[in-house]
């Protein structure tokens, strides 16, 4: 099976864990606008920066968003362009959204979201003032109803009449790393990048997902 | 500036240009629903490949949908977490969406699709047939009502009493690269990846995008 659905929670940890940019989906005076913003998670919550999504919650509040993390890991080149597609592993959370305004929970979801995208930086950066803390729009989101697709492996048509073309079919990877950190320009001289951030270069971003199990939903 | 605002066209279509999956919001029963999907644009339109956007179509004509297309570029690790962020760009396209049914622009919007994924695949596989054509849910939207934003540059604090932290500031590129093409397990030996597949090997997606003009809106 190349498409797999899944309402593990395993499965959505492990998509969650890979990322930390999402789209969120808000509907503003009727209409969607799918925004990407950045995300942590801590426990059973999403935690999501972003005025755009706040301001619509005060505009219509109760107001149901989705949450959409994907990763792109390879263009199917199948035997004929009917059976190409995307290899990918996609969350998707609904939920109402709930706009942080407790400085505790605040500051913690910060944290989640800081630590998601930069591991070790919420511990060497400057943390946020209470006015930096009032400045910041952030909006949690239960993991309750939320779903996992995955699509992978090689082509469908392998056992097709096509598969007598004699034509090359397979996966083309996409990968997404880390570079080598860029110094600010402005940054005297002589200050090093900290070890937490030296040591991304080269790594994979959206790995260390294992597929769903046997007896997942099929998509 | 780090961020920027454009509504120029050869903005747009850079950063169409750059890549080949979208994130389609629609609205179902009222909620917002943001799903992955592959596109490609031809002229003035975007074409998108997605069942669940037609179905969509289907239940509520003329509704508006969203169309976010994003390229993450770094982490922007600035002196205060305040001023981390994430360096990217971004196109959204609104409007209302048309089924297409014409078997012929199906033709076409479909190529547009498949060369925007894996450029020469068209010409390579094998062509849909009609079966496949009735089968395959194409659906068109004008780049009329489009936005980009731009996020680029170091983190903003370089000047701000934070600099005196001596805290290491910059970015931490993130690089989205195709690997080495993966033979279909079952394609029988002696079978090569063609030209068009084995070039991409080590090419970045979604780059060559210039920044905005100087004369753009900000944001």
């Amino acid at each position: 099976m190349r498409h797999k659905g899944s309402h593990r929670r395993a499965d959505l940890e492990a998509v969650l864990a890979a990322g930390f940019l999402c789209h969120l989906g808000v509907t503003v005076d009727g209409t969607p606008m799918v925004v990407p913003t950045a995300y942590g998670t801590e426990g059973d919550r999403i935690y999501l920066h972003g005025s755009v999504a706040s301001r619509s919650l005060v505009q219509a509040p109760d107001t149901t968003v989705c949450v959409t993390v994907t990763h792109v890991d390879g263009l199917v080149l199948a035997r004929s362009v009917f059976e190409h597609g995307v290899n990918y592993r996609c969350a998707m959370i609904y939920g109402v959204p709930r706009l942080v305004t407790d400085p505790e929970e605040k500051l913690r979801g910060l944290r989640a979201l800081t630590e998601q995208c930069a591991p070790g930086q919420w511990d060497y950066a400057r943390q946020p003032s209470r006015k930096e803390l009032a400045a910041t729009a952030l909006i949690a989101l239960d993991l309750t109803e939320a779903s996992v697709k995955i699509a992978g492996g090689p082509p469908d048509d392998g056992d097709s009449p096509d598969a007598e073309l004699g034509l090359w079919a397979g996966v083309l990877p996409v990968v997404t790393t880390f570079g080598a950190p860029l110094a600010d320009p402005v940054l005297p001289p002589g200050i090093e990048p900290p070890a937490h951030v030296r040591d991304r270069e080269g790594r994979v971003l959206g790995e260390a997902v294992r597929p769903p199990a046997a007896d997942d939903t099929s998509m």
